[in-house]
């Protein structure tokens, strides 16, 4: 009998389970290490589990991306990997300057793929004024590797706007953090998502399966971080994470377990389209455990929370951006007040419903 | 028929065939991309094919690791992947900062043999200085992915000692390029390699084709900072490049021709192993041609070559370093004269004649 312990889908999916691995195995080797370089000032640190981190000014973040299958509607892995590394450096109030990117490829890939992938990849990069700076690029043996894995890493530095967002946002209350956190959220901040929920996910897995549903489900991957820098514009902005993997019941979840404060959220007002909520109602998958990848969580000081969403409403990608919650101490952890009237807790999934969404 | 053009191991494999691809498909698209960021400055663009990119004076550079095994004599994918990044981001005359990692396992790998390879990462980090700061997790199915795949990028600061450097260059010849790249080799400069070659590649093809040399051969993994920074301390530094996928041979080619100068070397010169060289002579291999993980080419002004040398050698991972030829519009590319008294030309390999080394 083999009584190894092993590596599981659900340690890679975002949810509880990762977190485990993360905390013992990953914290314990690399969770202590500082930087030797003298001067250097690690701001946001490896241990802090955030979307990126923070040495000398300078945003740090990486994603490898494994998506199946590597086209599909709305978008590919090209602009996927783009996106999602744009979105993670934009979320701790910092301009994305440049990207890196990597490449492991099969023996065997069509070039003709690769070629569409990397003119993906331009593309994204142009909409987000981001450019590709390094990269790197492997071939393994025929099914060493389905196909393609791209990993992008990020760096940033701290917005313009920053100064003025936090100033705006001590007329309200105390913050004491340089950067947008998950544990900068506080008593009383709203909480607005910047559109629908669980598309990215949805549209992946239909695409995948061949399900039918009334219209094509589209993918939301999309740069934000011109859209993020404008609210930083206005101010009042506390914390902003991006709900991929285990989507919005999972970022919520990091947001008010780092925070230390309860999130009180409207079922209701929660935005979804019909056909992902039909699509959810079908196959019996909580929307809110489903990942997206254009998408931004954002806490707000409540008296600037209107000011907020109706920036992010001028946006094409945030046109159907909502307030959804707030933070408070009435409830621990995530509670959801069902259309219904009732109260339910909103739990981080264990693992993420759909695998390879990114 | 299938008339589909498609990728080749020789495209990953750091040689000729690797560059044309990278020319047309990655250059045509992402080539032309700079920051829209105000007052950013591309100092080394994508399209320097260097080891790493400098942007707003940030050294950033990436790489991901598929060595096959996972461990081998001398070092496992963890120390590998730690030293690769930290030793592109010195060669352009840089301080490592801080480290990413990300990783994609495949569902079932042990646990134990994870914790193996984190440790290893933690410990190489310690030796070089550099932690790892930011990091993500995927898992793909069984078959998805042989194992694991590692992706280490790092970013950088110039070294506090380069503008002594390039102070001690300048009495000696003009030198107008704040970073240390391929293409700053000029007329007369030395070639110092810091150790034996190819002892990697032959390390990890016995261990894994199982072939039984007269002693083992070790990998030379190693995070090289510390000694490249005491290089630049004495000055006279011009170029440096780290000898990995296909070695010395392709190596000595990148920085003749972007230099546009030819290099002579000394065969005589070139420090091999005994077993290395006898393990080559026996499978057919050109040492040249085999790639080095803890190895650096370096060039220096000729007045300052000898002291160089010394720094370099007071190393434990330099007590083999050699001067091995120069710089010389007497020939084009790059020539070597032969023990037995003739010349050669040694070409840039197609590909690595050991795939998956790193």
């Amino acid at each position: 009998m083999d009584n190894v312990e092993r590596i599981k889908l659900s340690h890679g999916a975002g949810g509880k389970v990762m977190q485990e691995l993360i905390s013992s195995c990953f914290m314990e080797h690399l969770g202590g290490l500082g930087p030797d370089l003298a001067g250097s000032k690690l701001e946001v640190p490896l241990t802090a589990l955030d979307d990126g981190a923070v040495i000398d000014d300078i945003v740090f973040t990486t994603d490898s991306h494994t998506v199946k299958p590597l086209f599909f509607p709305g978008g590919d892995i090209g602009s996927l990997s783009v996106a999602g590394t744009v979105n993670d450096v934009s979320v701790m109030g910092a301009d994305p300057l440049a990207l890196s990117l990597a490449m492991v490829l099969e023996n065997g890939f069509p070039l003709g793929d690769l070629e569409r992938v990397i003119r993906s990849v331009g593309e994204t990069c142009r909409i987000a004024g981001v450019p590709v700076i390094t990269g790197d690029t492997k071939v393994m043996e025929n099914g060493a590797i389905e196909k393609m894995v791209v990993n992008t890493s990020g760096i940033g530095r701290r917005s313009q706007w920053m100064d003025h967002n936090i100033a705006t946002v001590r007329e309200y209350r105390k913050f004491d953090s340089r950067w947008l956190m998950d544990s900068t959220l506080a008593e009383g901040d709203m909480i607005i998502v910047s559109g629908t929920m669980g598309d990215h996910g949805i549209a992946l897995l239909s695409h995948r399966e061949g399900y039918q549903f009334e219209s094509e489900i589209i993918s939301d991957v999309c740069p934000l971080n011109k859209a993020m820098g404008s609210m930083l514009k206005v101010g009042g902005v506390v914390s902003m994470k991006d709900p991929t993997r285990g989507g919005l019941a999972n970022t919520l979840n990091e947001m008010s377990e780092k925070s230390r404060i309860g999130i009180m959220v409207d079922e209701e007002s929660i935005p979804f389209s019909t056909p992902v909520k039909s699509a959810c109602e079908m196959l019996g998958l909580d929307p809110l455990e489903i990942g997206n990848e254009g998408k931004v969580v954002v806490g707000v000081v409540p008296d600037m929370a209107d000011e907020v969403l109706a920036e992010l409403k001028r946006w094409p990608e945030g046109k159907n951006a909502a307030i959804i919650g707030e933070a408070t101490n009435e409830v621990k952890d995530v509670v959801m007040r069902t259309v219904i009237g009732g109260k339910r807790m909103v739990e981080a999934p264990i693992g993420d419903p759909i695998p390879r969404i990114c």
